[in-house]
C-alpha cells in the first residue's frame, strides 16, 4: 500500500472529487467491512441539511463542551480552530451530544468555506440553517437550536481525537457523508478502500441490471455475490 | 360482511388504487376507532423517504434480528422472503428496532418491485436512499445507516406475525401509509373500513367547506359531528 | 420602555410583519441573551411542516392532556379555545409531550386560520399534514400520528401558562418560529428585543461581508465582536 | 364462572390474603397468558420502595396531569379521590409519566391506609419515602422527587380507566404487585386466574425439586411442561 | 435578612447538623416554593448509594467533560479541586451527564473526607462503591461504571457555576440531599428557608396525627392547609 | 504469555476464587486499559440483584431475540444451552435489550447452578427474583418483568459472539462482575490481567493509607501515580 501511495499522482482534491462522483457511503462501508473496519458509520442522528449534500474530505476535528458561565474569551479556541482549517478539510465537531446550544452557524460556515473547507459534520445542534443553505456549504448535524454558544458551549481543543456520531475520529481520517449517513475512512486504508469500492460498484451495477430484467434475487445473488 | 366480500367484483389491486386515491390515514384510523380497533397506527418514527409517498397493500411480514457474527448463509431467508413477494404486497420488516445496520436497500427494493411489491415499511434503518427514490419504490423507515446487514442483522422468519412500529401485524393485514404515518387494517374489517371511511370523507368535506366560509367551529361541529 | 410603548404607532400586525421580514430566531435569541433572558428557545423536537415557514404572533395557549376514555363532550374546551382565537395570535399547544394522538389537524388549522390565527406550535403529534400544507397555515410540531384525540387527549384549559418545548409560555408572549426553531419573547421586552435585534443584524452583515472577502475570523471578530 | 362466583363464600379480603401468601406475579402472568390476556404486566419502571412488598387489591384509579400554574383549589379532586378509597382497594395513579413532581407522599399514604387501602401503584414520582416505609404502607413508583404537586400536577378525575405502566387499568381490576413487577388481573377472570395459578404453582414445585436433584432441564421440562 | 445573619451565632456546621436532624428535602422544597424558588430539586437520576444517607453542606462545584485522548496531566485540575475542599463543603460534580467513565471513586472520597467534605453529588457514574460505603462518605450519583476517567473524562474547572441534575448550582449554594432526592438552597435564602421549614414541619406533624386518628383528608386539610 | 499459561498449575476454579477474593472491577478495568483494552466494561444498566454479588467465570453466551408468536418448540434451544453449561461458566444472555419478557427466572437459575454455573449476566429483564435470591445464584440484569418468554422471546443460538451491555463477548472470555458493574476480560489476556491487577491493588492500598493519614491528593498521587 505504501508503494501505491508513493506512485499516486492524484492530489487529495482530485481523489475527493473522484470519490464524490463515483462512490457512496454504502459501498464505502461494505469495503471497510471487508478490510476488517466494521464500526465506521456514524449514528443515524447525523443528517444533512439538504438531502443532496455529499461531503468528502479530511477530518479537521474540534472538541466543544457544555459550560454554564461565560469565560473571558469564549470564542478564542473556536476562532483558532476555524482559522486553521486547510483546503480539503471537513470540520468534525464533537459536542458530547449537547442539546444546549447552536454551536455552528452561518458565520462559522462562511469562515470555514473561505479557508477551503469542504463541509462540516456537527454532532450537536446548529443555527442559521437558511443562510447556510444559501451559502452552499454542506453541513450535517443532529438538529437545530437558535441560541448562541456564548456561556453555553466552549471549544476546548482541536486537531485531537474526538467521538462524533459514536465513532472515534482522528485528525486526517477521511469523511464520506451522503444522504445515507456519515462514514469515517481511517487514513491508512484510504487508497485501498477507494480502489476496492470502485470495483464493488461495478458488481452492484450487474446485480441491479439483472434484477431489473426480472430475475430472482436468489439467482442474481448466486451469480454476483452482492446484495 | 361475508356476503359483502362474496359479491365484490373489485380486485385487491383495484381496491388499493381506489383507497390510494380517495382515502388517507386519518380517516382510516377514525373509522377503525369506530369499529373498535383503536390501536392500529404505528409509532411516529416510521417516516416516508419522500413526503408524497402513499402505500396501500397486503402485509408481507419479515422478521429480522440483530446478530454479532456472520452465518454461513447470511442472506438465505432474506432472499427467500423477497423472492416470494406477490403482487399487491407490502414488505413489512420487523427488526426489533435495530439501529445496527441498514437492513433494507436499493437491491431489495428493486427485487421487491419486480415481484409486484407496492412498497416497504421498515421498522429499522435503511440505505441507498438516493437510488431507492430514483427507482420510485416507496419506502417508510425509522432512519438511515449505510452499513450492510451481513454479520449484523439476520432474517430469521417471514409470513409470521411481527411487531412493527409498536403494532402487531399479521400476514394479510392491509397497510395504509401516507405522510401522517402508517395504519394497519386487520384483513377481516377491510371492506367495512373502506366503505365507512369513504362516507366519512364526505362529512369532513362539509365541515371544511363551512369552516372556510367563516363559521365557528362550535356551529359546524354541532351540525356535522366531525372534527 | 413604557414611554417607547406609548409613542409607538405600529400595530401588532405591522410589527409582526416587520419582524418576519427583517429578523430570524438566531438574532432574537442573541438579543434575549443580552437582556438576561437566556432560556427562551424551545426544544429542538419542534419542527416546521415546511422548512420555509416563519411564524410571528401572540401566544394563544392551550393545555391538553392524555386520557383513556371518552368524555361526554370530548371537544368542548377544544372548540372554545379555537373559536376564541384572535387575529395576530398563534396557537401554542401543550400536550405534556403526548405521543398518543394527533391532537391537531386540518380542521383545527382551518378554524384557527379563519379567526385570524397566524400559525400553531404543537408540542405533540399532528395529522392531515398534506392538507395543512395545502391550506397554507404554518404549523410546527413534534411529529405525526393519524389517530384522533377523541378518547385519547383532552383540552382541559386555555389562556393559561403552559410548558411547550420545555419553555414556560404565558398568554400574550410573542412567538418567533423559523427553520432554526421556536423562540418565546416575553411580552414585557418585545419592543426592546425587536429594536436591539434589528441593530444586531447590521453588525452580522458586516461580519459576513468581511468573511466573504476572505478575512480571518479572528480579525473580523475583533472588529465587530459578533460571531 | 358465574356459578363459581355465586358459590364462593370467600370475601375479597380473604381472597387477597390467600393470593398474597400462595401466589406471585410470575405465576399470575403465566395464567393470564393461558387465558389469552397476554398484555397485563406493567412496565419495569414501576418498582417497590422495599423489595419485600407484596400488594393485592382492587384498583382505585386516579388520573393526574401536569399543569404549570396553581388552580384555586389544587387539591380538591385529589382529596375526594383519597377520601373515597374503600377497604381492599389499591390506589393506582396515572400521571402520564410525569417527572415534574412528587405526586404521592406520606400524608396521602396515611390517608389511604386509614381508609383501608392496601397500597399504591404510582406511575410517577413520589416523596417522603422514609416516612412511608416507616408507616408500613406499600408503594410502588417510578422514582422520587421531593417537590410538591401544587402548581405542577393536578388530579383531574378518578374511578375512570387509566393507563399505568403502559397497561390499561379499569376500576375494579385486581392488582398483584411484588418484587418482579405489577400484574393487572381483569376482574372478570379473577377467580379463574387464582384457581389455575394455584395449580401451576404445584407443577413448578415439582420442576424445581427435580432440577435440584440434578436432573437435566430437558428431562424435567418433558415431564412437567413448565419452565 | 442581613440582620438575621449578623445576629446568628450558629456556625455553618451547627446549622447543617440542625438541618440534618430536623428537616428533609420535601419540606425544604415546599419552603423554597413559597419563597418563589420553584426549580431547586435535581433530576431523579441522582440517587444515594445507601438509602439512609443525608447530606447537608455548601456546594463545592467541579466541572468535568468527556474527552477521547489522554492529556499530559489528566488529573491536574481534579487534584487541585479536591485538595481545595473546605470543611462543610459538598463536592457537586457536573459531567454533562457522561456515561463514559466512573469519574468518582474511593480515593477521591477519601481525599474529600479528609479535607472535611460532607459528601458528594455526582451527576455521572462512579466506582469503588463497596469501599465508599465502608468509608462512610455519603455519595449520590447517576449510576456506576468501573472504568477510570483517564483518557475519558477531564476536570476542566471548579468553583464555577455548573448544571447538576438539571439545576444550576453556584459555589456556596447549600445542598440538602436525602432518600427523596437532592435540593439546592440558594445561599441568599438559606436562613429564611430553614426558619420557615422548621415551622412547616410542625404543621405537617399535626396533619399526620389527625389523619392517624382516622379523620378525613378533607377535614384535616381544611384545618391545617398542609398536604 | 503462552509460556505463562503452560506452567500455571492453577485451575480455572482456583483462579476465579482468587480473583473474587483479591480483585474488583475497578482494578480489572484499569489493568485492561493499560493493556490497550479500553472498552471492556458493560453499560451501567446491568445491575446485581443483591449488591454483594461477585461473579467470576467463563462466558457461556446465549442469544435470544424477540418474537411475536409461539413456535412449536419455543424452549428447545434455551434448554440445550442451559443443559450444556459447564462448571466455572457464567451465562451471558443477549436479548438485544428486550423489554418484552422475563427471559430468565428461578428455574433457569436452578438448572444453571446444578450444572456448575457461577452466575448469570442477563442484558434483559428477569423474573422470580425473590426465589433466585433465596437460591443463592448471583444474577445481574437490566430490570424485571413477570411475564414468560413463551411467544415473546426465543433463544436462537448459543456459544456464539454476542453483544451484552454494549460489549462484544466471545465464548470463553472471562466475566468479572461486582457492585460497580461488569467487566469482560478477553481470554488471551486473562493471566496478564490478573497478575498486573494484583500488583495495582497494592499501590492503591498505599495511596489510600496515606490519604487517610491526611496527606494532600497532590502529594500522594505524585508518590504513587495511582488515582
Amino acid at each position: 500500500m505504501n508503494m501505491k501511495l508513493s506512485v499516486s499522482t492524484e492530489s487529495d482534491d482530485q481523489l475527493f472529487e473522484r470519490m464524490e462522483k463515483k462512490l457512496y457511503t454504502g459501498v464505502i462501508c461494505d469495503t471497510l467491512d471487508e478490510l476488517g473496519y466494521r464500526n465506521q458509520a456514524m449514528n443515524e442522528r447525523l443528517r444533512p441539511l439538504v438531502n443532496e449534500y455529499v461531503i468528502v474530505g479530511r477530518a479537521k476535528t474540534i472538541l466543544a463542551v457544555d459550560v454554564y458561565y461565560e469565560n473571558d474569551n469564549p470564542y478564542e479556541m473556536e476562532i483558532k480552530s476555524l482559522d486553521s482549517i486547510k483546503p480539503g478539510e471537513v470540520a468534525v465537531v464533537c459536542t458530547n451530544q449537547s442539546k444546549n446550544n447552536g454551536i455552528w452557524g452561518e458565520l462559522l460556515s462562511t469562515a470555514a468555506k473561505m479557508r477551503g473547507g469542504r463541509g462540516a459534520i456537527v454532532d450537536g445542534l446548529i443555527r442559521d440553517t437558511k443562510k447556510i443553505v444559501e451559502l452552499g456549504f454542506p453541513v450535517f448535524c443532529a438538529g437545530f437550536k437558535p441560541v448562541d454558544s456564548r456561556g453555553r458551549g466552549l471549544v476546548v481543543d482541536y486537531d485531537c481525537p474526538v467521538e462524533v456520531g459514536g465513532i472515534l475520529v482522528k485528525p486526517g481520517d477521511v469523511i464520506f457523508a451522503d444522504r445515507d449517513g456519515v462514514a469515517v475512512i481511517p487514513s491508512q486504508v484510504l487508497h485501498e478502500t477507494v480502489q476496492k469500492a470502485v470495483e464493488k460498484v461495478e458488481r452492484e451495477n450487474n446485480t441491479r441490471r439483472e434484477l431489473l430484467e426480472g430475475k430472482l434475487l436468489k439467482d442474481v445473488y448466486e451469480k454476483y455475490g452482492v446484495l
